[in-house]
Parts: C-alpha cells; sequence; structure tokens
C-alpha cells in the first residue's frame, strides 16, 4: 500500500532509497506566501548529515537540497513543493555481500518477506537515509510554524545510561558539542561512552527530547486524531524509535491522581494557565496551551562489527561481520529528525483545528 | 475536523457522548462471510463495563450491544456494520456543577477553547465511555483475526510500582482476579494499594501490555505507515495513555547493539526464526513473524475526592472537591481497550498487505 | 474496503440496509454551535420519503429521523452527530423470490461476485433506501452552509424527453407539483408520461440540476481535489446516475473558444463579476463566485413489471416478473439526494480552503 | 489543502508547474515484482507531448521521463516510484504579459483570490502541462493492468460536431491519424474543422471515450467508492473536461427501464454475461465482468487569439489579445490523460477488492 505519505492538510510524501538517485519528498497543503529558499532549508540536513563529527559514520554525504516546485518570486505558491536531494556519493561496492543474508536488527528479512525480494544496497528504502526527506520537509513546517510564533526544538536527553541533569540544563549548550546536549557534563561522559563502545565493536542508543513552545489550545482532534496520537504516530515511524512518551510519559504510570494532575490556575494577567505540565501540554488530545513535551527513545544502531547469528537467503545458519561505516550511535543525527516530524504533526492539526468553531468560520468568511 | 475514525480498509468511525443517548461505532470493511452476532460482541463489553469489582466504579452500566446492519443469516454482509450500546443508567444530575470550572486532568478547559463550549454531563465526548465504541469493533476485529489463527491478549503488566513477575506468569490468572494480572501475588498486592489509595481519596496508574501471536511476516507499510507507527497511534488514541513502547521500548534506549539484536536462526523444522524478541516483532515497520508486543502506560484517574486548586470559566481561582462516582484505576478496564485497538489496526494493516506483490496479486486473481 | 465513508474535514459515514434494523449517518467535523435539532432535518427526509405521490412506491416508510449524539442544549458540539431512521414498515416477504436470481439493472450479480452473498430483501445495502442517510447528513450540511450565506437549492430538469423551458422557470413551481419541476407546464406533461410508461409495466429516467448560490471564490484544491472533481465524485456516486455535467457540461465539447469563454468584467460596485456562466461557477477547480451549476442524469428505475430475460443462481436462464411495489421514476424523490451530496460536498472544501493563504491564517489566530 | 494526490492503495502524487524545474510525480503503493524501466513508461509521454502534429502547440517540449527510486534490478521493488520530467524548453518571457490581467476561460482569476497570489508562468500549477505526471503514473498502472489482462484503451470520439460514426469504427486507425479517431472519415472532417476555426483565432473542443476490457467482477466499493463514482472524480479533476458519462450516459435518462436494463444470460460456456452494455461495465458500483465505458467531455481551449474583454488586477476592464502559442484543441492529447487516469482509478479500486472476502482472504494467507 501506499505508505509513504503523512498528514491530512498539510501532508508530505517521501521517496527514495540510499543507494539510488537521490531522495526526495512532494511537500502539499503548504499555505501560500510563506518566503521560502533552498537557505531556509539547508541547515536543517545539514544537521542530519553524516561525517559532522567522529560519531557519526565517516561517510561523505553532500545533502544539497533543491527545490523543484511550488516557490515563485521567493514565495509559497499554495501548490505542492517537491524537494529533492541527489545521491552523490554512495558506493554500492561496500553492501554486496549483504545481499546474500539477514542482517540482525535491520529490515533485510521482513522486505524480503513482503515484496519477495529488496534493494539491499545500503538498506535501500529501509536506510536511515530515508529520514532525509522528512527533515527537507520538516524545516518547511518549522518556518511555517515560527511564522505564527510557535518554536520547535529537540535535543539529545540521554544517549545510553548518561542522562542530562535538570539541574545543568543549558539550551545554548545544544549545538556546542557533537551530541547536541543540553549539559556539557554529560556531553562530555555520553562521548566517552561511545567512544568505549565504539571499541568494542558495539553501539548504543538514546533518548530525544522535544518541546513546542507558543502553541496555541485548541490543536488536535477527539478521539482518533488527537495531537499526541498523531505526534505518537510520527515519531515511532522513525526508524529505532521503541518508545513514546509525552509529558511524564512512563513515569505518569507509577504516579497517584494527586501527584499527576496539573492544577488550573490564573495568573497576574487574567490568563488561564497549568501550576505544573505533567500532561506535557495536552488534555483530552487537544493542546492545552503549556509546552509540548514529548521523548523518542532510539534503539543502539543495529550494524556493528562484532561477529553476529544469523541465517543467509538459503536458510542456512551462519555468522557474519558486517563492513562499511556505520554510526556507533544514530541519537544526535536524529535529533532533527524528532523535530521535523513534531513540527509536520503540529502544524497540520494546527491547520485542521481551524474548522472546529462556527463563529469564527464566519468572522474568517466575514459572513 | 472528522476526527472519529480510525483505519483505511478496514476503519472504524465513532460517536457518543457519556450521558447522550448512547454509545456506537460503524464497522466498515469488514470481509464478508464472517459468522458474527451480538453473542460474539458482548463478552468483550462486559468486561469493559464498570461495577464489575470494587476496583470500579459502583456506576451500574448497562451495555448491551446491537448489531443494527451489515450482518445477514448471521454473517457479515462486507457491508457498514453498525453497533450501538444505549446508555440506560446515567444521571445527569451528578455532574452539573463541574459544567462552571475546569477540572485538572481532563478535558474541560481544551474542549472550550476548541469548540467555544462543551457538553459537560460526565465528560461528554472525553469521557473514558467513549472506549464502549472500541472494544464493540474490537470484537469484530479479534473475530475476523482468530479465523486467521491470528490471537490477541492484553493484560495489566503494573498498577502503581506493583509488576507482575516474569516467574511468576500465569496466563490463567488473567481472569481470575478482577486486576487481570497474570500473577496472584501481584494481583494480591497490586488490590491492597488500591484500595490504601482509595481511602486517602487518591487514584493510581498502571501498565497494560498486550501480545499478539500467529500473526505471518509481512504486515506494515514503510515508511509511515508502519505497524508500530499505526499501533503508537491507536493505543496513545486512547484516554490517558502517556506512553508506548514496543519491544524492549525505553530499555532499549540503555542497551548496546550486541544486546538489542535479534539473531535470525533457522528453527529444525528449516523455518526462519529470531533467538530472542527484543524488537517485539517488528523490524523495519514490518511484521517479522515473532509475537507482536506492546505496552501502554496509562496515567491514574484524573477524578480524584481531594480538594485540588483550579479556575472557574470566569477565570477565578477555586478549590473544588469532585463528587460522583469515579474508578480509583481504569487499568483493568482498559485491558480490553488496548486489545481492541491492537486488534483493529493489525487486521488492518493485514489486509492492506495482501497488495503488495505482484505476483500474489495474480494468483489471487488467477490470472 | 471501507467505502461507506465521504468527505475529508466534514465527513459522513453511512450504514443500513433497505430491510434491516434501520439507516443511519455519522456526521463528524461539523462545526461546534450551530443550533440543530431533529425539526430541522426531517423536512428534508419528507422530501425524499417514497408515498408522498403517485409517483412514487406506495410504499409507507415513517423515515422519522433521531439525532442520537454530537447536540448538546441545543447546538453541536463539534463532536460527531449520529443519525438514524429506524426502519418500521419493510416487508421483508416480498423480496423472498428475488434470493434466487439477478434481477438486471440492479446490483444483485456483482454483490454476489464480490462478497460471496447478499442480503437481498430489497436490495439490502444496494437499494436506493441507502440514500436516507445521505439526506439527514445533507441537511446539517445545508443548515451549516445557509448560516455562511450560501443556498442550495435542486430540481427536476428533465423526465424522459421532456424538459423545462427556461421561458417558463419559476422557482416557487418547484414545491407546487410533485415531480419537483419548476416548470408548471413541464410538470403536466411529464406526469402524464410517467402514467403512461407505468401503464406499460415500464419506467422513466431523468435529470436533476442544483444551483448553489452565495458561494465565495476560493473552494476547490488542485489538482485532484478540485470543486467539480469531487462533486462528480458526490453526485456519480448516488444509485442510478450515469452522466454528470458542471456548467454547460456535454454542450461545452461542441461550443468553440470564443463561445464557451467567460468574460470577466467590474460591476458597477467594482466587484470582478463574469458576464456569463459557461463554466458552471468554477474555473482550475476553485470555485469563481458564480453560481455553481451541475446536473445529475439518472437513468430509468430497473425495477420494471414486464417480463424480463436473465439468469439465476445456478447459472440457468430464465425469464422473471418482478413483484412487489416500485418507482416508475425515481428522480423527483432523488432531488433533495442530488442537493445532500452537493452540500456536504461543497461545505468540506469550503472549510479546507481556509487554510490557503498564510496571511489569512495569522489573523484567524491573531498572530 | 495537499489536493495533489489521488488514491488509496495505489496512490499518486504530482507537483510541478509550466514553467518551473519540471514535472513530477511519486507513484505509491505498486505491487514489488513489476518488470519497469523508462522504456515502458516513455511512449505514453510521447502520445501526450506537443509538437506532434499540426493540430497540438507547435511549442517543443523535450519530455523526457526519468525514474528516481523504486526500481531497483529491473523490477519494482513495492517502494514509491519517483518520476521527474524536467522542463526544458520553457520561455517564460512569453508569458510576462498576462500577470497582470485575468485570461476567461483559465485559473487566473480563482488563483489569486485562494492564494492570493499564482505563478502566472504559463498557467504555473493549472497549466495542461499538469497532466504529464498523471501520463507518466497511468504508463505503470497500465503496465500492471495488463499484466493482469486488463487493457485500457481511449480515443477521440468526437471533435466539435464532427463524430465518429459505429458503422465505420476501426481501433486500428487510432494511430493512424494525428486525431486519434478510430474513423478515418470522421478524422479528416475534424481536422478540416480545426484548421477553420484556427483560421478564426477559435478553438475547438471534443469528446475521448475510454473502453477497459479484461477486467474481472467486483472491483468497486459501496457506497461512496464505487467503480464509477472514483471514475468520475478521476476525469473530471483533468483540466477542461465539463462532463462524465458511464455507460450509456446522458441518453439513458430519456430511455425506458425495458430499453435501459442489460438482461442477464448464461453464454455457451455457462459463464454469466450481459445480452447488451448499457451500464457500461459497473452495477451498484461494483464492476460487472463487461467492458467498463466511460466519456470524457472537453470544453474548447480557452487560450484564443481572438480579441476578449477581462479586467486586469486593478479591477478595470481591459481588451487583451493572448499571445503565445496554443493548441485550437486539446482533445488528441488529452486522450492518453483519460486513459491515464481510468487505468489509474481501476487499479487501485482492484487492489481493494482483494480484501471483500473472508475465504478468499483465508485462502490468500493459507490459513
Amino acid at each position: 500500500m501506499a505508505g509513504s505519505s503523512f498528514g491530512n492538510i498539510f501532508k508530505i510524501t517521501t521517496w527514495g532509497e540510499s543507494h539510488g538517485k537521490g531522495i526526495g519528498v512532494v511537500v502539499d497543503g503548504v499555505p501560500a506566501g510563506v518566503e521560502l529558499s533552498e537557505a531556509d532549508l539547508q541547515p536543517f540536513l545539514n544537521r542530519r548529515k553524516p561525517g559532522q563529527s567522529r560519531f557519526s559514520t565517516p561517510r561523505s554525504e553532500d545533502d544539497q537540497v533543491e527545490i523543484l516546485s511550488g516557490v515563485f518570486e521567493g514565495k509559497t505558491t499554495g501548490t505542492p513543493i517537491s524537494l529533492v536531494v541527489y545521491n552523490k556519493t554512495q558506493r554500492s561496492s561496500d553492501y554486496s555481500e549483504i545481499a546474500s543474508y539477514y542482517r540482525p536488527g535491520h529490515a533485510d528479512y521482513t522486505f524480503d518477506m513482503k515484496y519477495g525480494f529488496r534493494d539491499y544496497r545500503g538498506g535501500g528504502r529501509s536506510s536511515g537515509r530515508e529520514t532525509t526527506a522528512r527533515v527537507a520537509a520538516g524545516a518547511i513546517a518549522i518556518k511555517v510554524l515560527n511564522s505564527l510564533g510557535i518554536e520547535v526544538h529537540a535535543y539529545t536527553k540521554a544517549i545510553g545510561d548518561v542522562e542530562i541533569s535538570e539541574d545543568n540544563f543549558n539550551p545554548e549548550e545544544i549545538f556546542n558539542n557533537m551530541l547536541y546536549m543540553p549539559d556539557a557534563d554529560a556531553a562530555k561522559r555520553a562521548e566517552k561512552l561511545i567512544d568505549e563502545k565504539r571499541s568494542q565493536t558495539d553501539s548504543v542508543g538514546g533518548v530525544v527530547e522535544c518541546v513546542v513552545t507558543g502553541l496555541m489550545s485548541g490543536v488536535g482532534e477527539p478521539v482518533f486524531e488527537k495531537l499526541n496520537a498523531n505526534l505518537a504516530k510520527a515519531i515511532v515511524s522513525i526508524g529505532a524509535v521503541k518508545a513514546f512518551e509525552i509529558g511524564d510519559g512512563v513515569k505518569a504510570a507509577r504516579a497517584f491522581g494527586s501527584e499527576n494532575n496539573d492544577a488550573f490556575k490564573a495568573d497576574e494577567d487574567g490568563n488561564i494557565v497549568k501550576e505544573t505540565n505533567h500532561s506535557g501540554g495536552v488534555l483530552g488530545g487537544i493542546s492545552d496551551g503549556s509546552a509540548l513535551l514529548l521523548r523518542a527513545y532510539f534503539k543502539p544502531t543495529p550494524s556493528i562489527y562484532k561477529t553476529q547469528n544469523t541465517v543467509n537467503k538459503k536458510g542456512e545458519n551462519i555468522t557474519i561481520n558486517i563492513k562499511g561505516r556505520h554510526d556507533p550511535i544514530i541519537v544526535p543525527r536524529a535529533v532533527v529528525v524528532v523535530e521535523s516530524m513534531t513540527a509536520i504533526t503540529v502544524l497540520d492539526l494546527l491547520l485542521v483545528s481551524m474548522t472546529s468553531n462556527i463563529e469564527k468560520i464566519k468572522q474568517f468568511f466575514d459572513r
């Protein structure tokens, strides 16, 4: 089935494989009149692309994004924006061996079961390279959200068992270290952990946290198109994500009602606010005006150099050593992917929320 | 926006409020030829309905489900199956006071912000009673899955900090205790915890786990309609769920690649199987033939008798004591809801997966 | 597949069979705050129901509509509105014979091929009675459109070869004759034609025209969700419709560019208007501010008393005489169905069109 | 809103403007294992591209299609196929004047009303050039249908008032004349008409007919996703189409039931067939095993050299003479577009129809 589209009003459709001609996305439903150029998008792609630090694969992918449609005289026209990143440096030779067997933790086996065969070069469509398209589209969503006063920021919350400390939280630190951690101390310890595990031909997982500020209340549609439900789908659709949390998440299950409820209060300006934000910005699936707060849990990179047991396509038990160049951790590069999927989801439901109330519709159409 | 539908090929559309005339669901896309009667559905509704134990609200809801369409001579016809559960015993008088203020942890405030006003009787559409429709639809999905040799089972994994022990896991125990826990010891301790918290006018959260066995490989559509991504949306759309896990979930983020990868092997019959199941039955968003394993984390019931701070509709700070009858914990009643949403999602993507491969399509149409 | 839903933001999901327990529809995405009661809907259902004149089946269907959800204190709440019309007077005995054979012009054969069997009572789901749900939902759409200053009106344009005359067009006449024709003369001739054909145990087809006035420009989404494209789907989805026209329709194919182009001009108030309306109110798939004008062509009722050749389920050639009570023409009852489907489509795309322009979005959210 | 996608299981998403960098389409949901290369697609694009005859614009568009993804080792992989046709020869200078006014019969005015401004170069997104993407996608759909024994063929049925004669119908003639008419005589008369009208600085409309043979019964989903309803949307979404017919179409409205009903019979092999095909291959919205037969009515090209009245963007009444090179008729180039949209629709619903019957599903999964 067509599974490469996401969203209702603001909808993205991605395509491309790791070692094909390129990766792309059609971003449809972008409101007309937004100033947009490649320069708005490239910084987001640069955050995702490999080779930026010693903690990502030394493959050098020259991820230059190109706008092919939907922008005229510097502004979006309301028609679909086609974005492409051509693959320039992939060498298929590195991957020829993996055609014959199923790598543990990868989609090799399930693609063969589903489709009868697979593009085995670098994982084909199941490669993490697919997220390039999400980031390109997310950059547009973030630009639109920013113009409405809404900010979306993600960062690394944990790597393995190294977690940032609330006491040491410094947003300015995020872009100061190669791991996008807002805690310089934790970043150092995490770097050490990654170095250690890499030297052991192993890999590490971690956690990305994303915060949306400035979001008005009223976004999200009960009962299946809730804001949190769509965010869960958006985040879990990212390869390697094994858990999703909103607000207190897993911890909420151990809390008592009196602890977990966020009391409402009128602030000094008479605005209704919450005293705490255990809910993570959503009540009944609708944004509540507080900061939206979510977390994505990533498994460790499945591509490791260690010898592993598996089967080949003939069904024979074999041992393998995966060659090639791989990230010992994908979390730092995934930060901007989480940010992108969050922005895409929020923008889509924000546009949808314009239709909730007949009085506001009458005003909109001046009728 | 229309947010009350879920699914593509197998699609449910729910309606109804806590204190309206009833709760219902249109189940569309059910394959023709499945034997079905109300007797297949009622046991599922009975597991959800309140008043079953001292741990659920003493409200007696007589949740009799009625099939209004789509079944003829005892079989599904392929046309939409309309199910209704009429509300019989709701008394609106219990809820008149809450019209004037915003209950912490509830959707009162966000509904008002979104829609301009709300049906305040028992939470209206945001009431947990909405899940009645999910369960009625889920019972149909489970019937269809069973006919294909697929089983879906959920149970309570934890209540507050009381967790079941793997050593003590006994599936037969699930229906022996009022909490649907497969560990008799844990169930006793959990009952004690709930009693204690209720006496303190407080409430408790918990965790539901769901297992799907017998599922073939190949179900799930990269890259956005992945099986795990749709399950995440399905589960997080259930009111009070704050986190979703597949397989090792949160723990995977602390594991190393060598620990988290599931080795493939050929079993004695030559079938390709996995030695472990850290992935929870999904690789690359596609079912891998292992058991599907997911978890839903529920926050504690927001309706507590304790005095709470909040604001009224005028924006004045007030303190409230919520009256009425409420569950000190919703987890036991939510078990069948998790089971239902899982089944609905799996069946939808299973049907979708029939279209993946041209050779199988040719065989199907005998061409 | 789930085929019983229509619309994106404003979405209807229908259910029910001719001789089942009832016919219903879930109307989701209705903006909150619209005054609504059964009294708003019943007049529309009365226009559709049989037994209103000697030109419709003498079956007496007591089509009382009931609102089951989504309305509170006289206003829509923004949550799904469930409507039901219980079947009260159907007698299955009339239809038992047709279980064994395939009626020409009906869906008996195709339902058996698709689903393996069928609910043969009165056509089951393929009965014209299914349109009851469309009309109930359409009445809500019309109510919302009216509140925005938009009117939707349909009438009978032709019955067999009897067509209304533009010179004789009188909108007030529509409700004065039993055929909903805005031309008293044509109505008389049409009545004569129907009487004649009925006495010959035959049936007649006809044309319904629908006009939407007061619609603002900007509604419709290029390139597949065009206003005219969605109207085409909406209208052709009505049973017995064999052709759809917008504006000059079929005639446009014989016109020359200089005749068919509608010149723009500034009217006395400086508003941009069209001098003619060959386009039928749509340019490039987007409403152009002129009246929307469409036509639905209905085939003659397939149920006739004349002896017909067909096959039975065993594949034997037989001759049949269909019993029961049937409309010699369905067009008059279909007028309100065309009106309903038009309104549903227009409202959906009107809501969608709110998201086209970033400046208007900023204004909407006051940002 | 995102309006550039069409289809459910087999889904296309198009992008691109007349004078932008290119035109493209993402074709998602193509079953894996279909042999495919650019050589399969190019012949379809060549039928659509201009400059093929003196009846189409002398603009020379070098419409070379490129496959960017979804094909590996000569076969479709089941993942999205991205197709692009780069614009090479567009000269924007020809169109600069039209930025200031609204051309009659074009979408200039409605795009400005909807989006606030427009890409005025050659009509931008509303250009007929957009159909390039439909044809590229349609070529894939046709390839898949052919592999299932299903043929899709369209041709010109009429140009202006010159209609093909059934007596003179010769399918081999279709590719022998520049108008794609299966009647050599009619083609000559039509050519004369076009020459005449072009010399008068005017343009002509016409009719395209499309036939699908080999389609099994059972395709189409009651009640809104009927095969004919989706075909109506597909066809009317093509720019310049003003009417859609299935089977007898408009004529059915003047027929009597005894004439219009298609009698079933058992043929010599015992297969159930219809004696006639007034229905055009659809009963109750489901394919009935007969040939599918539909018609698209195209208005005359709105771009004519004749002087026309219109308004400029300031709202002043002006007269204009549109410059540039335009087709005096678009029908011949639209033939392959109708064929493409028909194939896309049929394939999508054919795949969907696999899920209708539980016994066939059990067989498919061998359970």
